[in-house]
């Protein structure tokens, strides 16, 4: 039976903000303050790419959506603490995420580094205690320890310490391409990873690789379009400035390579994408779509 | 056989040593600047308190320091990466930590903020992943999730976010303790309870209640000397500025209580942590060293 892919989508992205609205504390908890602003951070926007990954990997190997929501919840956190402190006056000082003020503008400075800090340790709570989620005990540590070297000094905060450090410098595509294969597709990665774990023992070696594969190669085609919707994204679509990265000096993939080759490459990792998914059965097919809407989307 | 006191415990230190200096990137691995930055707050200072307990909750319930170092680690960066964070301008706005100048005046604010969230994913990269940590996955994921809670918004940052909605206001005695329990008193007990963990379903309920309100007490009377110290202490043995708190107009138990009752109240408080020792055996010796030091300590 063909599943309507729009409904499918909506029906994952709704048990993502389910589980985040459940999981993190309410605002009239203390430190109400403080609790919030990781709600205001959190809730009521983004793509929510990530927990569609974890829900999408899981389906293609028949994990119940319903055994992966505190991992698609815990995956959303990470990366929305990193969104919160990237915006910091001391990192790129954003004024917009998502269409509303930043967590620091909307808040305070101390509230917005303590609220991302919280949501990290957030996000390993929920998986380390989360009653309904798919997987032995090791399954559980194996996705906390994915997360865990995901979001650090070799993933993704290592990679946010490279692109500050690659602002008004020249950078080869090498170099490029290492930044964001740390700064976004190490979460990414851990996303379809952390859904492919719920399937334990039961999932092929060779499909656990492939879907790797699959994931490297969306996670550095999200990265070259985001670059390329600075350039030619609306400031109101995209909910943060268009141009920014360009205006700071940062490098970026149509900077390096031009705009139309930049499309090309997303184009040739979205076909790579797919490739690495041809031998998976139909239960694969949402990875498909997500690899598309990654690739043609417009915020 | 009798244990001297000075050596075994110079023995945890320098196990916690060994165990943070190999977790922590090497300073030649990429981003050098952050794994520099990680291991220069980190290195070489420090009373190591949080993984003395750790040691001596497990040594008392017969688990081998052996099996604790990554506990210990673990701890230890987590209050690490907190006293970064919480240096920063937008919080304390400090210069000196352990005699040395902050990360953020010795590194940069971004790269600050970068160590301390890599500190913290990595934490729990230690204990989802050592191999000689004590107990099943099952008693991992219990330590996992001791430290989570503890680090989080109902933890650590939910005290640091009350301490500062406390700065210039008055506080009743019930509302400092209150910000206490949660800024240092949620990963004092954690560490505790993390060394009890170790020895898994081996120990008994009551020893485990029973290192429980050791840990609560000790983790207030430790808030409590610490304020003594601001008041009385030295700079230079401080290794912080003396008087900060006050300066700050933040609210202290001295301010509130006096000079001398503050210090009562801390004598208090180390008699009930060695109360509820007493019908422990000998192996929990170690942690009534800890607690001695806790309230006769002068930096």
């Amino acid at each position: 039976m063909p599943v309507d892919e729009g409904l499918l989508i909506e029906q994952w992205r709704a048990r993502a903000e389910t589980a985040l609205a459940r999981w993190l504390p309410s605002a009239a908890t203390l430190p109400d303050r403080l609790h919030e602003a990781m709600r205001y951070s959190t809730l009521g926007g983004g793509k929510r790419i990530r927990p569609l990954l974890v829900y999408a990997a899981g389906h293609a190997l028949d994990v119940a959506a319903e055994q992966l929501d505190g991992a698609a919840a815990a995956v959303e956190l990470i990366h929305v603490y990193s969104l919160i402190h990237d915006d910091l006056p001391a990192m790129d000082d954003d004024e917009l995420r998502r269409g509303k003020p930043t967590c620091h503008r909307a808040f305070d400075e101390a509230t917005a580094i303590l609220a991302g800090d919280a949501m990290q340790a957030l996000a390993f709570h929920i998986i380390a205690a989360d009653p309904t989620l798919a997987g032995s005990a090791d399954a559980r540590l194996r996705m906390i320890d994915t997360l865990a070297q995901a979001a650090g000094s070799r993933g993704m905060a290592g990679g946010q310490a490279i692109d500050l450090d690659a602002v008004g410098r020249e950078l080869s595509l090498a170099e490029l391409e290492n930044m964001h294969i740390h700064k976004t597709g190490a979460l990414i990665r851990a996303s379809v990873r952390m859904g492919a774990l719920g399937a334990g023992d039961a999932a092929a070696p060779e499909a656990i690789e492939r879907l790797d594969h699959y994931a490297k190669c969306i996670g550095l085609a999200f990265q070259i379009r985001d670059d390329i919707l600075d350039v030619e994204g609306e400031t109101e679509t995209l909910g943060k400035t268009r141009g920014a990265d360009l205006a700071r000096g940062k490098p970026t993939f149509p900077s390096l390579l031009g705009l139309s080759e930049a499309k090309e490459r997303a184009h040739g990792l979205y076909q790579d994408a797919l490739d690495a998914l041809a031998p998976l059965p139909a239960s694969a097919e949402p990875l498909r779509w997500i690899a598309g809407f990654i690739v043609n989307r417009i915020h």
